[in-house]
């Protein structure tokens, strides 16, 4: 983009906004005409909402969790189940877990996973902490809900054996075909998975 | 989501994410994530962008054009023709133009186009002041770069005839097939504008 088309502050908005996962530089510039065609309903609540999340959010001390609180909202609730720990990758997984309400307990975010290639080792991941909660006596099960990828999976199976001492139940979420797939569609190894995995009706 | 997922403030700023176009609820969660997980490289940068924004952008008095200084930048380059009036729609057609490197002239921009089943009448577009300026006497040319669509060629023609007391040259921009195109797979409407406009080689 010519630089004499906006002020350098409109150029600068629209680069920050083309680093957003989903916006190019096309899709950035059409974000940023429609910020600074609506002022009053978009631009300012938005600016507001940013400026209130650089000074707020933080890492929650105990599950990893990001949130404006702390502990963070999640470890917060008192009508969680505290004796059980899903064990995620990232914040992004906890949040597709919770909008599926698909169980009621709490968090661990690991913050990645193993990846002895990318220089990514136990200690670089939120693992020691995880050791202490599921050590605490108040905790029953503990669910890892990583990945289905090769580093997922090496991180799971790592977890079982750091996990192993505290005596706490370890499971893994199950693998197979996804509601509504069509087999057809599927690859191998989802497959492979679901017969391996087959039960009784 | 949840309600619980994350704190109200981390939920507000997906919500106002989400209402970017190009962005839906899952690429604005997916966007949240990542300005969340980059607090110092993305988060604190965007957020003072657009504060900058919210306190200083400004409507060009002179050509209607979207900056951050006013006269815009565009109308504050020394180097333009000003005997030259590009007459766009909107801001992001200015934008476009500029990208292409298409003329060296000022702009000026409508803010839409005229539509009466929607109740935009000339009086709410930038009209006024393109004729005053037309007038002005230092103007030799008008170009009308209006969308090749049902409003903007009626606003193109609604545009010549007030513009035809001034004596200025009134042009419009070319309609034919775009460089790179394949007859086979544009539309009737753009087949015929560029068999009619055809020119002798």
């Amino acid at each position: 983009m010519s630089k004499t088309t906006a002020g350098p502050e409109i150029e600068r908005m629209i680069k920050l906004l083309s680093r957003l996962p989903g916006l190019g530089p096309r899709s950035a510039r059409k974000a940023a005409l429609s910020l600074l065609k609506r002022r009053e309903d978009l631009l300012m609540p938005l600016a507001d909402a940013l400026s209130v999340a650089v000074d707020r959010i933080t890492h929650c001390p105990e599950c990893g969790n990001i949130d404006t609180v702390s502990p963070c909202s999640l470890c917060q609730d008192e009508g969680r189940d505290r004796s059980v720990i899903v064990v995620v990758e990232e914040v992004g997984d906890l949040w597709a877990l919770e909008r599926a309400g698909a169980i009621n307990g709490t968090y661990h975010v690991l913050g990645g996973h193993l990846s002895p290639l990318d220089g990514i080792g136990p200690d670089n991941l939120n693992i020691p902490r995880l050791y202490e909660r599921a050590a605490s006596g108040d905790v029953r099960e503990v669910i890892l809900a990583l990945n289905a990828t090769v580093e997922g999976q090496s991180t799971m199976h790592y977890l079982k054996d750091v996990l192993a001492p505290t005596g706490v139940a370890v499971s893994e979420i199950q693998k197979g075909v996804p509601i509504g797939g069509e087999l057809d569609y599927l690859d191998d190894g989802t497959l492979a998975a679901a017969i391996k995995s087959r039960r009784r009706i």
